[in-house]
This record gives C-alpha cells, structure tokens and sequence, in this order.
C-alpha cells in the first residue's frame, strides 16, 4: 500500500525546491525525479531518483511509490503521462488538461472554443502562410510560436516582414508546429493565478502585473497597479472558469496582455507553481507551493489572501558568481527583505533566485525589491 | 577550503528540521549529525550523518566540512564542544556559553552575579540542606532541579515536605548535581526570545506568554497579553543583557517567571530556536529560525517585527496516531490556519508538531488555535 502523503515531483528545479518548505510543514513527503543530482531541489529532497521523464519505464517505475505524481516543468511527453495513468497513477495535473499547457495550439483553439478573449491566432507551416495571416489582420510584425517546448522567451520569434517570417519558417525543422499570433501592442502585462482540486474547490491569488524583459520575468507586483476592482474580479474569474473547463488539478496561472482599450488577453498557460506567483511564499496567508501541493492530495485548499497591501517580487537573474557575497549588504539595509536562492550555479541570465520585499507604499517597495536584485546581480540595477 | 554556507547541526529533532526550511530559501547547506536515520530532520535533510554526539571522534571528524557548527538541543557533552573549538572549528554558541544552558546551577551562580532576578535558589545534596534551604525561606514546597540533562519538565521535582524532598535526594545517583529552588507563586510565564550574532548584533522578539501543562509547553500568545509597555522593553533588555554578557550566538530563550508584584524572574534559558518562538515561523516578519542561521553564519539579522496584532502558538500533543486524517476538517474550518507536523512516530504527550493562528481578536485566534490542535490530538480540547 502506497502511503498517502508522498508527491511524486517530475522535475528537480527551483519550483520542486520552493514546494519542498511546505511539505517539510505539513509532512508531506516529495519524492523527486531528477535530470541531474546536483539540481536545485535535488539538493534539499532526501527523496531522489536521477533519471529522465522520457524514460518511460524508469518514470512508471519511479511513480509506484507516489500518491500522486505532479510536475514542476511542462516537458514531460505527454504520453507518458497517459501511460502513468493508464497504469492506474494519479497525475495532477492530468494529462488531459496538461496538454494546454504544453502545446500552445491546442490551448489557442481550447481557448476559442471556450470564448476567452485572446490574440487573434493561426497554425501556419510555410513564410506564406504568415504573410497572408499578417494581411488578413493588421499587418507585420508578427509573433511566431512553437506549439511545443517553449519557455521564459524561448521557442517564440518576433517577424518583422514575409522574409522575417519565411526565414523563422524554414530554419524550423519539420516536425516542430508552429502557430502564428498578431502582436498584442499591450500597455502592460497581467498574470492570474488561481488553485484548483480534484473535488472542484478554487481559490484565487490577486491578479498581479508582471514586468517582462527579452521573454523572461523580471518583477511581479502583486495586486496589479490602478487595477479596476471589476476587471480584477473578471480576470480571476476567466481564470478560475478555465481552471474549471479544463479540469485543471493544482496551480493554473494565465499569462495576460492587457490593452489600452481597456481588453485583457490571454497569452499563456501553466499548470505548476509559476514565478508570477513567488511573491505568496512571503506575501500571502498560504504560498502557491503550500496550496499545489494541498491541490494535488485534495485536502482543502488555504487562504489565499495578500498579507500587506503591496508584495514586490524581483527575480535575481545571472549575476555575481558568489551569490553569498550579496547578504551582508541587502540584509544589513533592509532587515525586512526576503531572499529566495535556488542552489544554482550562476550564468548570465539565468534565474538563480529572487527577493520578495512587501509593505504598504508601492513606491518604496518596488525600490527595495529592485535594489536587492541589482545588488545580488552585481548591477546598478 | 570548507564552503562559506554549510551549517552543521547537532541532533536531528524538529528544531533542526524547521531550520531547513529557511535554509532552502538562504542556500545555506545544513549538515546534519542524526541519532537516528528516522529522526525528524533526517527525513528532510540530505546531508545527514547517522552517530550519537558522545562519540567524540565522530563528532570531530563530522565537523571537518561545517562552516560553523550548531545544535538542535543542549545535551552535547561540554567537554566534546570544548574539544571541537580546540581543533579550530566554530561552535555557535560556544561551550562557555551553552553550559549556561546545560547547567542550571552554573547559570544561576551567572544569572546571581549579573544582578538578574531569579527565585531564591541553592545547591544541596541532602534532604537535610533541602529542608534548611526551605525553612530559611518560605517553607515547602520546593523545586528540586537536576543541574543537567532536563527538558520538557523532566528532572524537576516538587517536594511538598521534608521526607518528599529526602526521598528524591535519596533516589538520585551520586553523580547527579541537585539544586533548590523557591516555589514561584506565578501569575503565569512569559519567554523573551532574543537573537545575537558574533559581531554582537542584537534583535528582540516581543516578549510572549507561555503556557505549561505538566512542565511542557501547550500554548503561546504572542505578544504577552496586557503587558504593559515598560515591562516589555525591560524584559527585552534583560534578555539582551544576558546574552551580550554570556556572549551567546544564535537564539537565545529566557523562559520567565511573572509573580502577583510584577516582578520577572529567570526561570531557564535555551540556546536554540525555542518553542515559545514557533509562532515567528509565520507570525514575524524573519522566523527564529531564519535568525539563528543568519547569527551563526554572522549575517546581518532579518526583522523579529510581528506580522499581526496577535499569533498564538499551540502545541500538538500526543495526538491520533493519523495526524494527516486532520486536515481535511482542520483546513476547512480554518482556512488560514498554519500547521506543522514534524514526521514524528506518535506517542501519548509527544510534540509531534504544532498549529498558528494570527489575527486581530485574541478571543478568535485563541480559539482558532486551541480547536485546532485539539482536533489533531483526537480529543474535545
């Protein structure tokens, strides 16, 4: 008999990690499958198998021992997952809903079918098909998507002209899909984040404004800014409906472009703990990784309620190779301030951690939290 | 060349587990010294080594790759820290400090000398000098205390005559230091809670009310209700006092006596994260357990500053022997309510976690808290 307290965890980074101080809290035990022993959560999970999700056999062996078995990445194929289930495995998120999040077709055309405002979209596969796409709407630039295996900026291209679009087009080897999307000139970027369990319970984190550079977050302020009280409650609740149309079990956060007339547009999905939502480990009554992981066991879900009027996240990204060498200062200046370090070696670019800093004047807060992440990167900021 | 951020810890209880999980945020590499590969922190800890302390080769050879070396409970032979810091490794707190912690007649001839108030006390090794020491003062009953190895009420005694106290004298091994004190007449018990870091940093918990069943810890309401002002800041500053003049590193607790003239007496002292600090995980902005790790590592401290007008702190007792059967009702009743368990096997009065709850009316978070527990130990509370 398998215990009723093990969470399986596909995927050993620093979402896995950041699930593991909740589960420390309420006994629960990961068991984790990771690509690499010295990975972020890896290193703080006694629980370990090194192997590979696309070793079909290792993951249905590894999963035996799971209650449940969730993920902190989307890169799982997608038929391993039905074959976990097919072998009688509880997968949460299931494989069902998963594949939203992991092939942006089948989210766009979900997503119309379910009426949620989006970008105007095509599947395309020839630098034609893009111009005539781009010439039945606004015209270049447009954005070019793989369906699958994209991430923090990756797998997306920005076309400019039909020669933009036919080089994107045929550098692409044939078995990647791709779909087409007009540019969004949005005025800012928002992000949904809502919980969802088995037996159907939600609970909604404010929707916040995420500030994105080259593809990747750089800083999420929670709640979102002059946010109408009424498109806050809408926003959350599209999520919560998609939470629900698509049987999401766990974390579901929606990426979204807000425009200047006033629409907000869904850009992406994921069905994990999301970085637009690192700002509840700190900021809110129960974190999103307390909440995952509460999701996934169907126990009822907490609170999810803000805990100061402002949360700032910054994420610390590439920086100084000495991370360490940051905390004499940023916690000798700001003894208030929340550091997250992920255990990862530093390379440009790469998220290593973030800071959360929070309180009730949005100004200062968003200069407490920049300050820490230019420090840490070892920038002016 | 040890790394800058591996902190060994000595035992393997729920002290040294909740400190992993601040750790996983500050990247600091905890090594654990485990009895027992079960215990609670060994389940969460990868770093773990299995030896008794009291194997002093073990010991020092465990200590070769920690940054610096802290405990999760007082009961280290002083001589083997002695001999750690003779071979060059740092101990926090040091041996000159801890034994104020490991000998409560070495700490009341210090607490004596630093003019601290205390209850009137003596050495004895008869029933003779115990009951000389009770007629010089207000008769019986009496507290009998051994010097070492006590915790959680164990090797304290209440001698309510003379032949009570002979008969305790009597039954005791030769080797067993003994010491009287005077039967305190308390209104009830407050515990400050003070960090210190080597360069001599200091930062206050406010000063909360504990409440003992037994000799054990059942409830702390932070801050101590009905305190006034002045008898706050003066307790703080007493504790600080203590630990400036005994040189403690890391947390330190006074637990204390507050009598009907409102006087405060120094009852004990611990030199770890405390239970009477449980509510910091999440009622303050830095937990006691985030300080520790910043005071051994000589970090600059986070903010003890509370988080909410009121937490309370329970303990979960004993309790069904399926802890994880209470969440479903214990969660939904209370969806902000904060649980940890400790991965500990359950046996009748065992701490085998606890339960915060915070808010603005203490009567609510009292009961919030109160129910809570209750449920989780199985009975009506």
């Amino acid at each position: 008999m398998v215990d009723r307290n093990v969470v399986g965890v596909v995927g050993a980074g620093q979402l896995a990690r950041m699930m593991q101080q909740p589960a420390i809290a309420l006994d629960v035990r990961i068991r984790l499958l990771a690509e690499d022993a010295s990975a972020a959560a890896a290193k703080v999970i006694v629980d370990s198998t090194v192997g590979t999700p696309r070793d079909r056999d290792l993951l249905l062996q590894w999963a035996q021992r799971c209650t449940v078995v969730t993920f902190d990445h989307e890169h799982v194929p997608t038929e391993h997952i039905r074959a976990l289930e097919a072998a009688g495995h509880l997968c949460r998120p299931g494989s069902a809903a998963l594949v939203h999040a992991q092939d942006k077709a089948v989210m766009r055309e979900r997503m119309q079918r379910l009426g949620v405002a989006q970008p105007r979209w095509s599947r395309v596969s020839t630098g034609d098909e893009v111009t005539e796409f781009a010439e039945a709407g606004k015209g270049f630039p447009i954005v070019l998507k793989a369906a699958r295996g994209g991430y923090d900026g990756k797998g997306v291209w920005f076309a400019e002209s039909a020669a933009d679009a036919a080089a994107v087009v045929n550098a692409m080897p044939d078995e990647v899909e791709l779909l087409a999307e007009e540019h969004v000139d949005f005025v800012r970027e928002l992000a949904a984040l809502v919980v969802r369990s088995p037996s159907g319970q939600q609970a909604a984190y404010p929707v916040v404004q995420s500030v994105q550079r080259d593809g990747i977050c750089v800083e999420v302020v929670a709640p979102a800014p002059e946010i109408t009280a009424e498109l806050a409650v809408q926003t959350e609740q599209t999520a919560m409906r998609i939470a629900a149309e698509l049987e999401v079990t766990g974390v579901l956060a929606v990426e979204l472009f807000e425009t200047a007339d006033g629409q907000v547009l869904v850009n992406e999905l994921a069905m994990r703990p999301h970085n637009t939502g690192h700002w509840t480990i700190d900021g809110a009554v129960t974190s999103q990784f307390e909440n995952h992981l509460r999701a996934v066991l169907d126990l009822p879900l907490g609170s999810p309620a803000p805990r100061s009027r402002w949360a700032v996240m910054a994420n610390i990204l590439g920086g100084a190779p000495q991370l360490f060498d940051g905390y004499p200062h940023v916690f000798a200046r700001d003894p208030a301030l929340k550091v997250h370090l992920y255990g990862k070696g530093v390379r440009p670019g790469r998220k290593v951690g973030h800071v959360t800093a929070y309180g009730d004047d949005l100004d200062t807060v968003v200069e407490r939290a920049r300050h820490a992440a230019a420090w840490f990167r070892g920038d002016g900021g």
